[in-house]
């Protein structure tokens, strides 16, 4: 026990909050308050309102969450899901512009933003699109280059953070299936995300202690990750989230933010 | 002449800047910045994308003129000119988002916002409305009580703002005709705007070194002012700008920003 | 009882429908096409994304419902909640704007938009401002005079609807209480809002039936209206819609639109 | 030469009119209107507010012009040149909106949306991507399935649009070098746009005279046309595209709207 404990580091569970929009709510955000160390708090273009931003930020300082700026597209209509042909140096200034709105709410709080993830299409794009990926960069490390960036292990974006000298911090999905590559299955393919509430819970443990995930082809990955993505826009969401925190606490895990 | 420099302090020259929006563009900005000492810049609520909040605070740095927040309700439609009954909460939240969006493009440059000043219905609201004046007041201090707020002299939102221990900055206008009780003409009314350049010139002096102006009523009222605004979007307001800078500097007043 | 019938005029149920916006849902749209017999469609401007448009106008066509523009002052960020000064040309201009793109979805399910009911703060402006009230009936007249307004007994906008030769279409409310001036209690106070089923239930019939209703002072005021206006953006509420229709069947009423 | 000319059909001369939104202008649209025979009017979604819309409905049905419907991908920032991947069915919808919207000023004004032409960076991906091409068809069938299509020739767009028994409408380009394969030289290359006023002149001519084109390459290609596509997004673009109009006059063609 004592001897595996060495390979064990501390892991950061985060999740995605304050997707709301005025009138409209989403993410149960004091719920995953209790269960995540670091908080992807949405920025008022895929969704986001001020006051929830503040509330948030407010909330989080409160019980030593960390903030994060969940950078998007500006597509409010489309929750960010769709992808967008920015051109690079308007994309860099996006995020800029995210980051600061946040980081004024995050600072008003007593605290500021420690690190950006992007959220749905971007995030998925910055994986391979390696203009994009750097116009991410970019509009991080004008604002702050001792922000990290938060993403998909193996992704153009985290090479690129990397390569600007910033700092990449890889993530794993309790909730989602790996390919034999240790790449995301496609959710538009049957069992993409894991829904049964063991399967996650074992796969979160596997992840942590071990490093790997058993990919739908039935082969072993390696899986590399300094924080777990959970999710958080389902009641059932919240209660997995808090049954993955409580297995990896049991199994002495460490669970501390990466900042 | 001597005997009377005493009297007369230095004076910041304000304009807004970045006010276009993507595809359309409305002010000249660089030729703004050849004039001015103190850039209101549109944070994106009523004007101003990000790729333009970036040039701007690029150019303003690059010549020493300080950045302030142009803080508006949000309404691209209506640039910002239609009274909004925006609850005092949300309203402060929407100013902090603002001046945070702001404030990374500031410090991408190398410097940060100086001072915020409301823009369009918000800045006149603002002068009688004593709860939203509040909310402006409030949405600043939350995020830096060291931030200025420019406004109209005895307007509700400076006595708040002086009152909530903040640094009230009173600006005078050149181009606008002042009533018997020193307030501002309504636009409504004809002859509210001074049309004529020498008009317009013989204003500025008059109010930088003497602190009065001449009201349409016929009488000479008191105005008090640390900051001129000057109007730049027509190629005609940029020129009359420049002519008011020069008419004031050999007039031996020195143009300094009050921040 | 025979003889009483005769006063009992059909009644209309109307509820506001379509009130998400992409990711986020609020109206359980579905559920409410089974109470109703008019649908307030929102058309973009405080809520109603193109997509659940056109579902609620299928879904509408297909059971007999008739669509109504919702029409709102556009403001997503504040659910068309927050009053603006928009000018009255302009007003006029964003009402035609919002019939026409919902009308698009009604003729492509085989109808066409039937009534025209304001949304939110213009819901309440329009009740005593009369140059907004003017702009919103010329909105709708310009695009087709034959098209109803739905709104409050002895408002403005019903008013100047009558004068301007359109169709004018009271409404009541079973859940809120009214003043010994038959006019709604505010919303700030307390109590304005009835929240006891029963209570409902009662106001609805009486209403109906007796065309009075009991003012929060004891007077018993008189209540005009061709339509009952029901909410359903809760789960309670639209239980509550349900058993107001059912009450008023089983006193024989008529649930009839006023189309 | 007379027995030329009955090879010689009428033409029809399109530009994109009211381009601006609230504050920001940017076509000419008055000087336009003297100038085609169809005006493709921005819908709200790249551009275009619901007052300019009403103003430009007014303006054509007076003039004679036809109206048609500018649809763009939901992107005010990007000003509809940022190419999104929207899920075919909220594509189609969206594509719904905007017509209808439209419709309605003009039918206010008189007259109705007389034809469809997608925008910036939708008309360039509805040339090559089926998806999103037949989005736009089937976007445009449900609202009315006599409105016909205006685009490029050889599009996906137009090829579509037939074999949905819509009416297909092809352009040319006055101003654009084209390939030996008769398709636009991409914009990112250099010549892509034709600059000097008589080259775009004769381009203008031998399209609709002799139904060809002399490609970059040298050679001479076909091009089929039934309208010729103006720019007026500056001064000198709206004298450039009087020339055009004024030439083809004196050679005798035809200048007649498609519908």
């Amino acid at each position: 026990m004592a001897g595996q404990t060495w390979r064990v580091g501390p892991i950061d569970l985060n999740a995605d909050l304050g997707e709301g929009f005025g009138r409209w709510a989403l993410t149960d955000d004091d719920a995953l308050l209790t269960v995540v160390t670091s908080a992807n708090v949405a920025c008022g273009f895929h969704a986001g309102d001020p006051s929830t931003m503040r509330r948030v930020c407010e909330s989080a300082v409160a019980v030593g969450v960390r903030i994060g700026a969940q950078v998007s597209y500006r597509d409010l209509a489309g929750f960010g899901r769709r992808a967008m042909d920015v051109p690079p140096e308007e994309l860099a200034d996006e995020i800029t512009y995210q980051i600061g709105a946040l980081d004024g709410f995050a600072r008003a709080a007593g605290d500021r933003v420690r690190y950006v993830k992007p959220h749905g299409a971007l995030y998925n794009r910055a994986v391979h699109d390696g203009v994009q990926a750097a116009a991410v960069v970019e509009g991080v490390r004008r604002l702050d280059p001792t922000l990290p960036i938060l993403g998909l292990p193996g992704s153009l974006l985290l090479q690129l953070t990397v390569e600007a000298g910033l700092m990449a911090v890889p993530e794993a999905f309790a909730d989602r299936a790996y390919t034999a590559e240790a790449t995301l299955v496609s959710r538009r393919e049957a069992g993409a995300v894991l829904e049964d509430g063991d399967t996650v819970v074992q796969q979160a443990l596997r992840i942590v202690r071990d490093h790997e995930a058993e990919a739908t082809s039935g082969e072993v990955v390696t899986v590399e990750a300094r924080s777990l993505c959970l999710h958080g826009d389902t009641p059932g969401a919240v209660n997995l989230a808090a049954r993955v925190r409580q297995a990896l606490i049991e199994a002495g895990v460490q669970i501390l933010p990466f900042t």
